[in-house]
């Protein structure tokens, strides 16, 4: 495997530390639209995750001697694109966007943390495995299908343009970031591996919309 | 000391834990309004602290075989109107709510906790002394003012405003239950016990007011 390019490392970091500032800023966003205190407290607490992960990056990209701020800055527009674009509409467009999302945005992370030296690699998948509280998000999902099969089809629909959203953004931003695109063709090997690269990334998608009651 | 009502007890635990949800939601709404990647990161990590604070009141609460959502609903009323009455304009405002608001419930709560049995007494002076993250706080609002005189006089006046505010509602809170008057008023002892708790709160107020660069 070819030596990592560090500016590749500081630029991973940064993305995902700006995905998580601005995951924590929608799920709290989102948890205003909850019918029950219990509901608002569960989305907070997804979110306060998020900025715990946050704080770690933080501190990784500082250790680097990398600005945080800098750093993070060129994937502002791509990710507060994503999250305009999927601005949910009711409680239940929220519960599934933060399950659905976050588990994208996870899996699409921990494939590129893959590739990169420890101990970043280790740092990066440990804050990943760290999100938990999803179950709740499982629970009401199920249960609003179960009480009206309508919504179990308008949220189907959701989740596919959740799915294709993220696709585009993710892109977009391999697209315009070079050391980025470089380090996960090292990784993969060749366009077959980036194949085998989405085709996981869909499946766990499509496991966990099924997960939800959901048609993916 | 006469033994404390464990009504009186869950009682203060569910008008802390909806505190502790309320200042996340409006912390996190707060921290938008950052000018800055950092700033908008230290605001998101103090709304994330309560919401860990937060968790631990409900689990409290739930061995203590009281449902959270009834036990915090009566207070939803008087929080919520403090927000409204005190939703910043600006970052600064922001900030200096953040640190006043904060340092003001922090220092009620804790002297409302001295008056409870352990393990509660215990568990709300340690919630209550895990917020931090308030230097970052003060610098900014200290940074502001050597940069623009003026502002030090508009933020004072807000933070005159707060105080003014946060007694209201407290006021109200306490009026309306009266087991929560009881607990106060038998820890307290008597009428000039009430006196000096508020002198002490006032005092400490001040002491912040200071600390930010602001005449109280």
């Amino acid at each position: 495997m070819t030596p990592v390019d560090t500016s590749a490392v500081a630029d991973l970091l940064g993305v995902l530390a700006y995905a998580e500032l601005t995951a924590f800023d929608r799920l709290a966003e989102d948890a205003r639209m909850a019918p029950t205190l219990e509901g608002r407290a569960a989305l907070a607490r997804m979110a306060a995750a998020e900025i715990g992960h946050h704080v770690r990056l933080i501190e990784r990209m500082t250790e680097l001697g990398v600005d945080p701020a800098e750093t993070m800055a060129p994937f502002v527009s791509a990710l507060d694109t994503f999250h305009e674009s999927t601005r949910p509409n009711t409680w239940l467009e929220g519960l599934v966007k933060a399950y659905v999302g976050d588990g994208l945005a996870t899996d699409f992370y921990r494939e590129i943390a893959a590739f990169l030296p420890d101990p970043d690699r280790a740092l990066v998948l440990d804050v990943l495995a760290d999100t938990g509280h999803a179950g709740f998000a499982v629970r009401e999902v199920r249960a609003a299908i179960a009480a009206d099969r309508r919504v179990g089809g308008r949220l189907a629909l959701w989740g596919r343009r959740l799915v294709g959203e993220a696709i585009t953004q993710s892109q977009a931003v391999i697209a315009e970031h070079d050391r980025l695109a470089e380090l996960i063709m090292a990784g993969v090997g060749d366009v077959g591996g980036v194949a085998r690269l989405i085709e996981r990334i869909t499946d766990a998608h499509t496991a966990r919309m099924k997960a939800l009651g959901l048609r993916g």
